[in-house]
């Protein structure tokens, strides 16, 4: 029998073995909770810390009690180990317990999954990835902006909109028309004065790819701003790249009609991600 | 052991008797779902037919494949028929399957569960119930409103606003000041010539019970008007009541400072809901 994508090569809820949610759970009743994704080379977890920062301000934003860090990366690193694991996933829900929406005496759970590592088309990142725009309009929630939480319908509608496996992402912008992220990545345009990525303020997903690039990017001198990005932005920029924790980070060789080139800001990225792989930088690659 | 209001009475996944989710499921991984709180009465589902429609349009709007009606309503109905059984609640997911977002070859995943019914005081049936208003704006998705999802983080951080146990609910507007609804009702303003609840084709639940009362206000002749209401509004309403499909109808007797009569257009409302499940009518109480 083949194994769906989506079937992980081990599980465990609250740090014991498991190949299912005991229930009720807030994080099914209403995606109360959050997640993060972690890319795993040889048992090495890339941006652990990052990754532990972002579920940090979400637990302190969505007032759930944080799990104690050791815990967490305790069982982060075994599911890393697991052999093949290509992928981390860590969900943290809200818990059992509370009346409908009052949630008093509830304590939060922890589901780790290791997953193989996603098949992608290597030229994606050599060659660049063909974008298109997408339809759905994000709504802006400032309450819940940049969070990775489990209220992901939007993304889910968004990918919907196409079946073209050519196409490798979808940007959505805003109901103003300026640009937030794409279904799965964020977005940096680069121009001749600056390299620009969008403010995540009202909607959007903080990436933690987004924020070491923001770090690394000014370290290396480039002036990297923060700001609203109108869609027709997109139309003037040299360079155009997408970051994930998993990707790392995509030049855009197509935006609907338009073609650009793979750029140099997108290649320094990917070879300083890459060097951080292999040197294990702290934080950066925890193994 | 004192068993928590949350705990099911009994639970069936897909048909099976359960106490868990099979990991993985995309109503976990993105709230990828929707689902409906049925009320009992003696083995009875109040408004089953509103809410099988509800569910038939989340699915269409979704693009979730429904289950057959059948099967729904024999899953439904054995957990009413479980002695003590106040609530029935049918979460359906897109199920297992797909790749991060993207969401083919999926099958759709039923969870039925039956609860005790929710200890509530009678008088705020009867008196009426205390009302305060949320900080927290609703975001405008058109795309998602109306339905009755499993993206509900919003309703989750505007309950946690209040923890006096002597305020019932709170009531969200849009970032336009408009009224949208309470956390877990709708809301109905009554006025001189005329009766408002407000549009929800930018954020907000479609109740099922507001469905209902539409239909009967109308029939009964009154002139019912679903258009945005401003917050202020409601300080000229004669009346205001809440509805969901649990608690029926409750009249509000104060909102933040001001306070409100139960009024007539609540009590008809009540007594027509009342007859409803004593006769059984077609669609009202599905027996």
């Amino acid at each position: 029998m083949v194994r769906p994508m989506t079937d992980a090569l081990a599980t465990w809820v609250d740090g014991q073995a498991a190949n299912s949610l005991p229930l009720p759970d807030r994080g099914l009743e209403f995606g109360d909770g959050l997640y993060e994704t972690l890319a795993v080379r040889e048992g090495g977890l890339r941006l652990l810390d990052r990754h532990l920062a972002r579920l940090q301000e979400g637990c302190r934003r969505l007032a759930i009690d944080a799990p104690a860090r050791a815990t967490l990366v305790a069982e982060l690193r075994r599911a890393a180990a697991i052999p093949g694991a290509g992928l981390v996933k860590l969900v943290l829900t809200r818990g059992a317990g509370g009346t409908g929406y009052v949630a008093d005496a509830v304590t939060p759970r922890r589901i780790v999954q290791a997953f193989l590592p996603r098949i992608r088309a290597p030229e994606w990142a050599t060659q660049g990835v063909a974008v298109r725009r997408c339809r759905l309009r994000l709504a802006e929630q400032p309450a819940l902006a940049g969070l990775k939480h489990l209220n992901r319908l939007e993304q889910v509608l968004a990918r919907r909109e196409w079946a073209d496996p050519a196409i490798a992402e979808g940007l959505t912008s805003d109901v103003h028309g300026y640009v937030v992220c794409g279904t799965m990545t964020n977005v940096f345009a680069v121009y001749a004065d600056s390299i620009v990525t969008p403010e995540l303020a009202r909607c959007g997903v903080a990436g933690v790819v987004r924020a070491q690039a923001l770090d690394w990017l000014a370290e290396a001198g480039h002036r990297v701003v923060v700001r609203d990005l109108r869609d027709a932005e997109l139309d003037a920029a040299r360079e155009i790249f997408l970051t994930n924790a998993v990707i790392g980070a995509w030049p855009v060789r197509a935006l609907d009609g338009r073609t650009y080139e793979p750029g140099p800001v997108c290649r320094e990225l990917q070879q300083r991600l890459a060097r951080a792989w292999e040197s294990a930088e702290a934080g950066v690659c925890a193994s």
